[in-house]
């Protein structure tokens, strides 16, 4: 038996039938974190996990399974607002190294994790998104999101 | 004691001082893989390591340290590149999923690992790019290493 998706299954996933990112990427809070601001292309969000302080996800507004099916205005909309991101994450956090990492293996609507490393990180160890276990409440996670929105503008 | 670079170490390999991927990332062949081809803004490499058929690495030419330090014109012109060997990938090899993956812990020269992933994959395991040891001469790469840029138009 395949341990990936159904094919069925995939298929619906791709074609964003019930998909949890369109009906919760643009809230206030939501299981996985608090949006920080809204870009022309992407809602922006930190992660609930801040064991890396900074660690946010941009979520591209339109369903699209993979990066390559992006029509090319949202394909660069979405990547100049994911640098946007970037250089304000680096501004607030100062961290020695930021990653750009798309997946999306239970949810293929594309969302970038720009995860932030430092110095306590071992450079030949493999990233994982979901070590650690500094779980921030929305109050906690507020004051940096706010100071991520006001680098951005919004 | 840090397990990251140094901090002198960190500040030259950014600066791109005795950088491997300015050195060899043109070269048709070298320790990593060979070349696909030659893009406006990248170098596109088929990875030696193709235990998930497919694995290329896209180069961009210019030596910058992260994604949101590229000028706009370069960000630009690299994602588009990587846009469109993420599509040349899917239409030669037909993986379920395709990651895009920036880290370069080791090599800070802005890379995109294009990564693959089959049905034998569990979407619920965290992705990591050195695993399998599936690796090919450049003879056994070159087949599909053409392919893909036959698709690219090169």
């Amino acid at each position: 038996m395949s341990p990936w998706w159904p094919e069925t299954t995939w298929r619906a996933m791709r074609a964003g039938v019930d998909c949890p990112m369109c009906a919760d990427a643009h809230l206030p809070s939501n299981p996985f974190g608090i949006l920080v601001t809204e870009l022309p292309a992407t809602y922006v969000r930190l992660h609930r996990n801040q064991t890396r302080p900074g660690y946010c996800v941009v979520i591209a507004k339109e369903h699209v399974p993979e990066v390559h099916e992006f029509d090319d205005e949202t394909l660069v909309a979405f990547w100049r607002d994911a640098a946007d991101v970037g250089r304000a994450i680096e501004q607030v956090f100062s961290p020695v190294k930021l990653d750009s990492l798309i997946m999306g293996h239970r949810c293929p609507h594309v969302h970038c994790h720009l995860y932030p490393l430092y110095p306590s990180d071992d450079p030949y160890k493999p990233v994982d998104i979901g070590e650690g276990d500094r779980f921030l409440s929305d109050d906690e996670l507020l004051p940096h999101a706010q100071r991520l929105a006001a680098q951005l503008g919004g």
